[in-house]
């Protein structure tokens, strides 16, 4: 097995779907998932092209009905390219006989090659190659080359290449009741001697998208004159040509594509960007070159050396392949946030969610230049925060569960259950410690990059803005002496409120409450160590007085969480009062109970009533913090926290999970690394597998768990080096499991790049010579400094 | 006269496009340059507000017609707002008698306060008071606010309030001839009980528009329930409402606008956010105090104060406040360079020039993270400019002269003479050092800040570029073992060719040359100093080999540099040759002689045959450079440098100089100020006016003249002070002028403010405390250590 290719051997449809979100080509700024041929047939549009951006979506209600605006957009077809031999029909994958198929996703070049070798009816025998890649050198092109070998006939070819700009979103078959059609054709026309070009505007975000196509062939590699007759339409337009070829020899159809759209910078109007960048263009080859050096250049910074099976670095390079082409180095200079599926499907609908605290820390230890642009995403939208603070009756900024393009809530208030076919009460917009993964997530990037300029300007701002919000959400309980949060789900979805209770939304969850206490630590901490003029600025801008950075000195010592039995954390106030659920019970009369939820409310039930989680949230605290870190947040609020607090309750917690997310097992596996090691890799196989296999049924069809795949890099990364920013010291803690003999990577810390290599035996980090200072290492409670050039190595 | 408020009392119809100009109120995201009333006469569209972002514009020629397809844009107009009395007209200022009239700009607050006492037909005698801001510190929102005071009289006041898509460009009179209708109505409406909305289109880059306007009415400050008329054009809508008021009673009229294009970050849709926006602002004074606070804390860190007259003052601030509306911190998240003449006016149609060179250092040195967002704007136009090269048969990236909102070259191949009516050929687009304009200014951003992260990833891949362009255009001539330039212009654009050449441009133009040398060893020392890996990286994606690096350092050793007379440099290959101009006959013919090129066309004859100059280019090596650094420039090239080459020079260029340009006069100020210093002072006080009194004739009215506004400024903070970036040392040489006795003001080095203090005997510098390392301070040859929160005085 390659551990740098990901192949599929032999053409089944009914898996087409698994295997184009798993095949997905992206560079950041537009993704291609193909469809199984590249048919141009009239009557389907595959859902091929997605538009980076996380683009609008609103849902209303109007009179009931379910109206939607807009969605993660369907980028116009720029696949289509068919062709017809002499006499014979356009060609479709589905009509022909297959002698054999090999799909191939080369993740080292960023390069999708199918290999089809067909028989028609006329036992003409024919060998398809197909080159695919979305160029990461530069973000609007994208190449597309066929060649047919005419094993056994001679005759006319026929080809048709097309821009189709009638797509719409079908890709997930739930959403087909609502609006599926995004895009408005507003022209196409020819350009040059060999160009095609389309553009339409998305309908409520009225973002104008325009495309081009040069398309050429080739007859043994001899470029072919050909006459072009063009197919054109309002909202398709396609171009003809034509050659012979003979027994033994081959054509070759070169189409090179461009994409602009409204929103780009540096532009003049898209569509005439789109036409001037196809006539420039050179040709596949020479795009290829630099797209293969662009990706080069990113296995560089981006690769885990691992000593373990191929599959695992297989999988674990597919996980940083589609990691690398969601969030790039082309999404840095746009306003993207990481949506919870990529670009590789419709699921979620390009929805921003809290996915990037999965997903932040592999990236920000190899391109804090693009988890800094990440953090920029949220500040843009931290107007509409303070807005949605402001409308709930709370201060500060309140950042939206489910963010649109506008950072505006989009949440579905209703959601359908398919195994009761009933539409219930969505709670999901109460998940409000999204407010402290933003939070988490720049106090990362500044402890990794030291980026005080990014801290001064706009990190301090968000922070102190939610640290606000989380004060204000707090209630004072005077009988207890303590700050109380009510009305809030945590993680656990399988939890949004008390049984039979009027009003949705728990109290004191536990997660949510301590990860309050930690961004107040965190905003107190970021205003004494601003420089006295900035802070004063910040705090006549927020109009932030001592009385209120008072109260919050005062939530973040007096933050009530409650327990449970002996030393367990309650997930929230009343977990202790719920029953336990026979979990035996219901997995031997459904097998797959990971959507235990739709289970109960099919049967009438809900999970609120029951001591089951879809992911343990109070497990979420062991994946974010160390020990230490935890035994100062109890030890601030009163808490007791024991050796033991930590395994108590992950084997409490774990017990009472379905793991009805990709994330749980990654948390879940990170939690016991140190503790149960094979139960520990059990999980992390388990997360390496969620999308490959599929494990959700049909859920990676609807786009890939971007989050599960970070996760599981992250576990090799941090989990298993036990690598930490704090301070100003990088820790290092390595546990290797024993599957793994051993794990090199590079890590970018305060601008220099660390090469770190650990065994089960040793642990060694090389600094390279890029800077005049030293950093420093921990290792076991000792620190040391690690001068520009240097290699220290630590006994294990 | 006040230090703090720019005043004109009385109205004088004819100098209202200077005061226009000079009064444009902006915040870096939109401008506006108010009508002399705000009067909503139907038949008059005012140039009233500017859109940033340089947007596109192309001329092309058809059948010998000149079309112009986009300029600097004008948006619809929001300022409309006018009344009429019970039985009286509609105001209109010049139909009225006006008792006392006076205009005030508060550079303070950023607002503009207009109070004219009027007297109409009837004898009603009315206060009217007009304040009016654009907003600092949330870039989408504008408000003005009107009082009338009926001091004699009673009745029925009806209000009209509006937005107005029908702008024209019409602010340049001899662009009239050329299309000036950029903008396409698409939509107009109410919103909410109080707003209404407009939405437009520019016509060739398709950037949507939308404003909203929010009207409400007070009387004696409490608020009137008011009726609303709506009158809703396609292009155009407005409200009208009434409200009684007795003598001595006064009506507030309250208008909020907000404004969005498609171009903007973090939105959904242009009409969507603006109307949202109109929905929840807050009242004027609400925005008001947040506006002034913004501007408080961007005095607090660009002020610069000098104990000098008030006027200079007054003066230095307003182009300081002018520099700060243009660039502002709300463009660092857009895309946009420095247009010449800021978004004051149409001249010059909103292209980006080299005027930045002159710009860039006091923003450099005060607000890093602009001068950073101007350099993005250079590198994503990286792509455009090396097409460019490779079009003109180059290597590398080569810029424009006059940069379009693309990257585009849109310098005009014919120009207008006014004074003979005749259409000349224009080769100003072969001003080819635009190229080291730029990579200066990479440069002094890295020794700024030492932003080594955007040397690695932005800068140093432009100024490999900009270097290679440089090797490229240089052909070598093997007779004398020197590089030469041919075919390129100099900064002083009398001199486009040799008389009677058939091709333009000049060879060996010394400025040109001696700025390439520069470039190339800059790119080398970048070269050399990026981590290994990143010029690695680097090399790679550049295919950049060591032939063409040594070819670098061959380049930049003998590069030839043409000298006459005896040690004059000449300021092309030639020179010597041309004939010496009567300045006096021509002086006495014409008086003005700024535009001597067109004098001289329209006489039949050239400047091209003149030892004349329209700003001598020589002279800005001495602007640019140390006489240190030109020792050293000159000794890598073997030229003698001797103790009075510079003011040779200068004295030799100065007589031949018409000082065509307002930039000309900072250089030469800057280049005497410490040789000259009686006359560097009258040269600054002539840069000083350059724009309030309109020294052109008439050009301010076209837009101010950013660069010499800036360059006033930064001959305080760097020419005055003698501040230099060099290596990791800040310097020091301090040399006030006999006119100024103190000169104070702070500069950002390295992350970390300094307060420096200059008078005549002594020199003071004050670190804040906000860092942790020392920075290394030079004076008179000697460098030593300053700590966080430590002072150091030096005698001068």
């Amino acid at each position: 097995m390659s551990r740098w290719s990901f192949v599929y051997e032999g053409f089944d449809p009914g898996q087409e779907g698994l295997r184009e979100a798993l095949c997905t080509l992206g560079n950041g700024y537009f993704a291609t998932r193909g469809a199984a041929a590249e048919a141009d047939a009239d009557d389907v549009h595959y859902p091929g092209t997605y538009l980076a951006g996380g683009y609008n979506r609103r849902i209303t209600e109007i009179d009931g009905r379910i109206i939607e605006n807009e969605d993660l957009v369907n980028l116009p077809n720029w696949l289509c390219l068919t062709f017809r031999i002499e006499g014979g029909e356009w060609f479709d994958l589905r009509k022909v006989a297959i002698d054999s198929y090999r799909q191939e996703l080369d993740l080292k070049r960023g390069l999708l090659i199918r290999t089809v070798r067909f028989r028609d009816s006329e036992d003409r025998l024919t060998t398809l190659v197909s080159r695919r890649f979305v160029d990461m050198s530069h973000p609007h092109f994208a190449g597309l080359e066929t060649t047919l070998t005419a094993e056994n006939w001679s005759g006319r070819v026929r080809v048709r290449s097309a821009l189709d700009g009638r797509v719409v979103n079908a890709g997930i078959k739930r959403y087909r009741q609502l609006n599926n059609k995004h895009l408005e054709p507003l022209e196409t026309g020819v350009v040059g001697g060999d160009g095609l070009w389309l553009k339409v505007r998305t309908n409520q975000s009225r973002i104008e998208i325009a495309l081009a196509a040069r398309t050429r062939l080739f007859r043994d590699g001899e470029a072919v004159a050909v006459r072009r007759r063009t197919i054109r339409k309002r909202d398709y337009v396609a171009q003809e040509v034509s050659c012979n070829v003979t027994a033994g020899s081959n054509v070759t159809i070169e189409k090179i594509v461009s994409l602009f759209t409204s929103r780009d910078r540096g532009i003049s109007e898209s569509g005439l960007e789109a036409r001037a960048a196809i006539e420039r263009a050179g040709g596949f080859d020479d795009l290829l070159e630099n797209h293969v050096l662009a990706w080069q250049h990113l296995w560089e910074r981006c690769d885990i050396d691992v000593t373990n099976s191929d599959r695992t670095t297989l999988i674990l390079r597919l996980h940083i392949f589609h990691l690398l082409q969601t969030a790039s180095l082309h999404t840095i200079d746009l306003d993207v946030g990481v949506p919870a599926r990529g670009w590789h499907g419709e699921a979620y609908r390009g929805h921003i969610f809290w996915d990037e605290l999965f997903i932040f820390p592999f990236l920000n230890y190899r391109l804090p230049e693009l988890t800094r642009a990440l953090l920029l995403y949220r500040y843009r939208r931290l107007p509409e925060a303070r807005w949605a603070a402001k409308e709930a009756g709370y201060r500060g900024a309140m950042y939206p569960w489910q963010g649109g393009s506008n950072g505006r809530e989009e949440s579905q208030r209703l959601h359908l259950n398919p195994q009761s076919g009933r539409w219930l009460v969505d709670s999901s917009y109460l998940q409000r410690h999204i407010n402290a993964a933003i939070a988490y997530k720049i106090w990362e990037y500044y402890q990794v990059t030291n980026d005080t300029e990014f801290l001064y300007f706009y990190g301090a701002e968000m922070l102190l803005e939610i640290a606000r919000f989380w004060a204000s959400i707090a209630t004072y309980n005077a009988d207890l002496d303590r700050y109380e949060i009510h009305h809030v789900m945590g993680p656990d979805e399988y939890h949004d409120g008390y049984p039979g209770a009027a009003v949705p939304g728990l109290s004191n969850n536990a997660y949510t409450n301590i990860m309050a206490v930690w961004v107040l630590c965190r905003a107190l901490e970021a205003l004494y160590t601003l420089p006295g003029e900035r802070r004063r600025e910040l705090c006549e801008l927020l109009r932030l007085e001592q009385e209120e950075i008072d109260r919050w000195e005062d939530v973040s010592r007096k933050m009530r969480v409650v327990f449970h039995d002996d030393g367990i954390i309650s997930q929230f106030e009343g977990y202790d009062r719920l029953a336990e659920l026979d979990w035996n019970a219901y997995r031997k009369k459904y097998g797959d109970i990971q959507r235990l939820d739709r289970i109960l409310e099919a049967e009438g039930d809900t999970p609120n009533r029951y001591k089951a989680s879809k992911q343990a949230d109070v497990l979420m605290l062991f994946y974010l913090f160390s020990a230490d870190g935890l035994r100062d947040l109890f030890g601030r609020l009163g808490y007791p926290f024991e050796y033991d607090t930590i395994p108590k309750n992950v084997h409490y917690y774990l017990q009472r999970t379905s793991h009805g997310s990709t994330l749980s097992r990654v948390v879940h596996s990170w939690v016991l690394a140190r503790s149960d090691r094979p139960r520990s890799w059990r999980l992390f196989a388990e997360a390496l597998e969620s999308d490959i296999a599929d494990i959700q049924g049909g859920t990676t069809a609807e786009g890939i768990h971007l989050g599960a795949m970070a996760g599981t890099v992250d576990l090799m990364q941090r989990g298993y080096t036990g690598i930490v920013a704090r301070g100003d010291v990088l820790w290092f803690n390595p546990c290797l499991p024993d599957e793994t003999a051993s794990l090199s990577l590079r890590v970018r810390y305060r601008q220099r790049w660390l090469e770190v290599e650990v065994t089960g035996d040793w642990l060694k980090v090389t600094a390279h010579n890029e800077s005049v200072e030293p950093i420093k290492l921990g290792f076991k409670e000792r620190v040391c400094e690690l001068e520009p050039g240097e290699t220290k190595g630590f006994a294990l």
